[in-house]
């Protein structure tokens, strides 16, 4: 099923998807209200109200190579660092090309959103604690991630994270694949079964130090093939079984 | 003035001290609801309801040589990682020591905690952005600092910011004491006049690249004479005119 947030009436509002139609629901996931509007048309907000979002660095031998970080050695722990939701933008939205960066990186991603509070998670319960996958852009100032202490502007700044369309509560996220395209060409075309650390893992590591709430974003790494943006570029972000995250440079 | 977060009749409440009678608010810094509560033997709340947790790293000269990271030039930028609002824990709380680490470390701040939304601040206006001062205790696993990609369990896992005791509206944060005790013994003492970054200086760069919104917190950095924890311990950081925030370690 696809869990999509809405504006509706000038307000966020939770719904699911059943062919054109949104069926509004209390909260992300719950009963049906009784009131629908329609999809085409209506503004698609981001499918998550997080109390932080968590994204893992790393996550694909290649991308760990195209970035001169290959060391020789697999990575033994997932590498993790953190947005806030102000990260957030929606399927859509125009980014603006940030004044202090010269290159500004594209990094599409499997994301997922957590459905029921988590802590100590173990491989085998950790996928019953996801609401539903979605379509990630995890946007990098590159030049800053190597001059800062930490990846606070690099990765954290307002808008770095869009996310969308909606969320797909059915998927297997343990081979799927994961295409980002620049101005229709593409750039990424990697699978989930090639991650270091799958999903399971991740939300097993994470659960160790932290507890994820209802609404909280995970990104799960990027494949290999990112590369810079210009002003003007259309991203899109493609998960296979979930569908196409659009994002404008501005 | 001193605001407090209060767990009144088994919810979170805001209020206003006077003596020891706490005058209930509609929200952080809102209008009195009438109703009323004792200071004394009420639970004390960690006074923020952040969307993230913003700290500066190394804005004290003698830390940064105390951690041997003096390169002979000050920084040029404040340095700045993040923690979620899973690490809050309150005034009188105790925090346990976790497995994971073997080098588990105390830093004494000046926290403060927005007001109103914020975005491109100046040294000018910042000030009138803060709805108040308080103490933080940047737990900090440090062997993980070292070992990690960037600092998320080293810094963000769950209960490493005590935050407290309640906020001081009325502060000038440009020159004041910050005393970190272990066990009632001092081992950091330093002014917040020795900052590399004062606080209008670190509000203006954040809200060059993230909106803080009301309720988020800012740890300002620590002095020198940080060390490690060990079980049993108890820690109080103290800041000049706002008082004494307690953690115990488990």
């Amino acid at each position: 099923m696809r869990l999509v947030r809405i504006e509706y009436g000038g307000a966020p509002q939770w719904g699911q998807v059943a062919g054109d139609t949104v069926h509004l629901t209390r909260g992300m996931g719950g009963e049906r209200t009784g009131e629908t509007a329609p999809l085409s048309g209506t503004r698609l907000l981001a499918p998550a109200e997080p109390s932080k979002i968590v994204c893992v660095g790393r996550n694909y031998v290649n991308h760990i190579k195209e970035l001169g970080n290959d060391t020789g050695e697999l990575p033994k722990e997932p590498g993790i660092f953190l947005k806030g939701p102000n990260a957030l933008a929606a399927e859509g939205e125009t980014v603006a090309y940030p004044e202090w960066t010269e290159n500004f990186h594209f990094e599409g991603e499997l994301a997922l959103v957590i459905g029921q509070q988590a802590r100590d998670l173990t491989p085998e319960n950790a996928l019953e604690h996801v609401a539903g996958y979605t379509c990630g852009l995890d946007l990098t100032a590159r030049d800053r991630q190597k001059t800062d202490l930490q990846w606070f502007r690099a990765k954290a700044a307002d808008r770095f994270c869009p996310l969308g369309p909606w969320l797909e509560t059915a998927l297997d996220p343990s081979d799927v694949r994961v295409v980002t395209r620049v101005n229709g060409e593409t750039r990424q075309d990697g699978r989930t079964s090639h991650m270091i650390f799958d999903v399971p893992t991740i939300l097993t590591y994470l659960t160790r130090y932290v507890t994820l709430e209802p609404g909280d974003v995970v990104l799960t790494g990027t494949p290999e093939g990112v590369g810079p943006l210009s002003r003007g570029d259309a991203v899109e972000v493609e998960v296979e079984g979930v569908g196409v995250l659009t994002t404008r440079i501005g």
